[in-house]
């Protein structure tokens, strides 16, 4: 037998494998990631809500590579007779009455739904503060952000409390937090894992993502719940590419803001994937304006939760947090103008990537400029600059940790792909996985 | 030799093969081709602007499938040193100073520019009526619209005033004019043909499109346009697929709004298609509202031209034709929730569709429900129902002449793809092509 502790905090994998090897039981594998979520988790914070007895999907199919090992999802995700708050009490969310259908695939890939996530409130926002639920806590060290908005997922994920966290990605939702917390977080092509199920923030840029401890993980969740992957139904083309890939990089790089740890961890690490004999090749992001970009899909995400949030707005405005509030205000400010320039940035930014990154295997560039931070400081304003132009584009990205030292805080790299190329991505990113040193 | 009035009625590519074999010269088909133009397009109005004196691109490629063959673009997209009225004077155009990547790709492959095309105001609405360069008239019958917003692409197909016409579709206006016009219309998926050099309407719904006389042109000249299109740059995954096709149709198709001519036309095409052996399912449309989805995509478009037409609506509004005028009225006084409604409505109506339609070759639907109707009539205001969904999708969409009396008016059969899957798309249309009959 096996020591449960141990394979915790191994990738959901190596959990299956152990279990269909017979080194432990399935029961026994449950009962362990729940006494370890009883330990640690009242410290953390990363659930909003543990199952009581959980158990595998009738019908599971325990050859899949994924069986057995257990997963959480964020709780803007239905899952049947539970609640989904959305990280606000306010929408007064009764039992959902069906489990969304990213979910449900997972179940019947054999894994073990074993409780909801812990969010930024509506999915608008990164640090995970949430007076509704208590704030969400970084486990790699005390009293930081573990970023979000899925921050519940990332910290859940990097402290062995599952092996696969669903969360969902808007402008960097995922994609964040796994930076933060030092995990890998991947956002598909748009729609790929379908949104059915789940509460929406802007339709247009709105993605489910899945955070795991490794790529394989990730891409085995990825297709267990995808029916839609053009590069994966048609069996990849691009297989058969030559050994080396051709990575974009920005050209300029001194002008991206970033801390000096990220900016030294970044650099050193696409020097490391070029010392592999992959080639590196600058191309110009002045033509994208960040801030621009970013204030085109903060309107977008606001103008719509005028929409979805306008009974509690108007019924029990004092239960919104006040950042919430004044975000919603500022929309109300704007005009019907207003809002479809927005989504001509937004779009027009989106085509201007695609175009830009053909023939490449992705593009490198840091999750975020910044490290995660103490929960007592406010967020930084370009937290996602970096991870939302692959929203723009329904492009796929993913952000794979970085190695840094024992007591430092994590740092992701991104390496964001072409819409309609997910399984390519994904094979680049196990590549530079390999490069960088497992997790 | 060959002659040349006759060639002028058959493909592009049977053109190309024409020169390319020495039966005509190159310099005499385009001669041809203007003489053509001289004597038929006073009487239908296809063309705003015809060139002096016509001349291959330099670096041109004659081995490519259209080589030589004429081409001309709908008058909202740029070409080097011509304005872009995009069909109202109140622009004020002045000379494009570059080629929008489509055209210059046509250019690129051997194709001859010969001139810019008439076109519905600012490409919203689907009448051709134009005050400021005139009506374009349906070369099929006297008096009546060729459709639109595409109109002039649609007629100078149809009366072979050019081989290959490019348009734009943002709710279906490549594929309502040659459906009234019975020639082949093409909408490739999102952003396969680039819109750089396109003046935007509803960038989030604008697709760049193809009109000619066989599929097989409009592949050729698809082929010429794209770079990015996934199923054909990993080889068509699906080249391989048994003989048959499963094709959905709508249940409750007596609930659909079309003239019984179109639907006597629609039924008979479809079951002539089921008598090859391709197999016919019936799929609920129901859950899609077309009114709700018509409404969104339109506000989509007045709010944008809210923007783009701030200058000439601010300095010139009697400059503008009444419709539009009422039109940006309309959305002028909708509110930034009411565009975010409506983005999201279209978002949504577009996953839905994409989800529905997996696993079938295509959804046969009429074009539009109606044939085309004298230009003094009003024009029905369900005329893009059937073809909007496509454009929410971002989805590859065919119209195909349907077999029609020669005194009748054309009919188009509609088939819908799965956005990523373009090239799969064309080969189906390409057989049922074959089982209805050439053009």
């Amino acid at each position: 037998m096996i020591d449960a502790a141990t394979l915790l905090q191994q990738d959901g994998m190596a959990q299956a494998r152990a279990i269909a090897g017979g080194r432990i039981g399935g029961a026994e594998l449950v009962a362990a990631q729940l006494a370890v979520i009883g330990r640690l988790d009242p410290e953390i914070n990363a659930f909003v809500q543990v199952v009581g007895s959980p158990s595998p999907a009738p019908g599971s199919n325990a050859a899949s590579p994924l069986a057995g090992a257990c997963f959480a999802v964020k709780d803007n995700i239905d899952v049947l007779g539970w609640p989904t708050h959305a990280g606000l009490r306010a929408r007064q969310a009764g039992a959902a009455t069906r489990t969304a259908s990213a979910a449900a695939r997972l179940e019947a890939a054999g894994m073990v739904f074993i409780g909801k996530l812990n969010m930024h409130a509506v999915a608008l926002g990164a640090t995970n503060h949430n007076a509704d639920f208590g704030d969400c806590h970084n486990p790699r060290r005390a009293g930081y952000t573990p970023g979000g908005s899925s921050g519940g997922s990332g910290a859940a994920v990097a402290a062995g409390l599952c092996a696969i966290a669903l969360g969902t990605d808007t402008m960097g939702s995922v994609r964040i937090p796994a930076a933060y917390c030092g995990v890998v977080g991947f956002k598909p092509g748009f729609d790929q894992i379908p949104v059915d199920g789940v509460v929406p923030l802007s339709r247009l840029l709105d993605h489910v993502g899945i955070l795991a401890r490794s790529v394989a993980d990730v891409t085995a969740a990825y297709l267990a719940m995808t029916t839609d992957a053009v590069d994966t139904a048609s069996g990849g083309g691009d297989q058969d590419k030559p050994q080396t890939m051709a990575f974009a990089v920005p050209a300029q790089r001194e002008t991206l803001a970033m801390s000096d740890e990220v900016r030294q961890a970044y650099e050193a690490a696409i020097e490391r994937i070029r010392h592999q004999g992959h080639s590196l090749h600058e191309i110009d992001l002045s033509p994208y304006d960040f801030t621009r970009v970013r204030r085109a899909g903060l309107l977008l995400c606001e103008a719509e939760l005028l929409d979805t949030l306008a009974e509690p707005l108007a019924q029990r405005p004092q239960a919104l947090p006040e950042d919430l509030r004044a975000m919603l205000n500022f929309a109300a400010g704007k005009s019907a103008v207003d809002v479809a320039r927005a989504l001509a940035t937004a779009v027009s930014a989106g085509q201007w990537l695609q175009h830009r990154l053909r023939g490449f295997d992705g593009l490198l560039l840091p999750t975020a400029g910044q490290t995660a931070f103490p929960m007592s400081e406010p967020a930084p304003h370009d937290q996602a600059d970096f991870t939302a132009m692959a929203n723009m584009a329904g492009a796929p990205a993913i952000s794979l940790p970085l190695p840094v030292g024992h007591e430092d805080l994590p740092i992701g790299l991104q390496l964001i792909g072409r819409r309609g190329f997910d399984a390519a991505l994904l094979r680049a990113a196990a590549r530079i996985e390999a490069v960088l040193g497992a997790v």
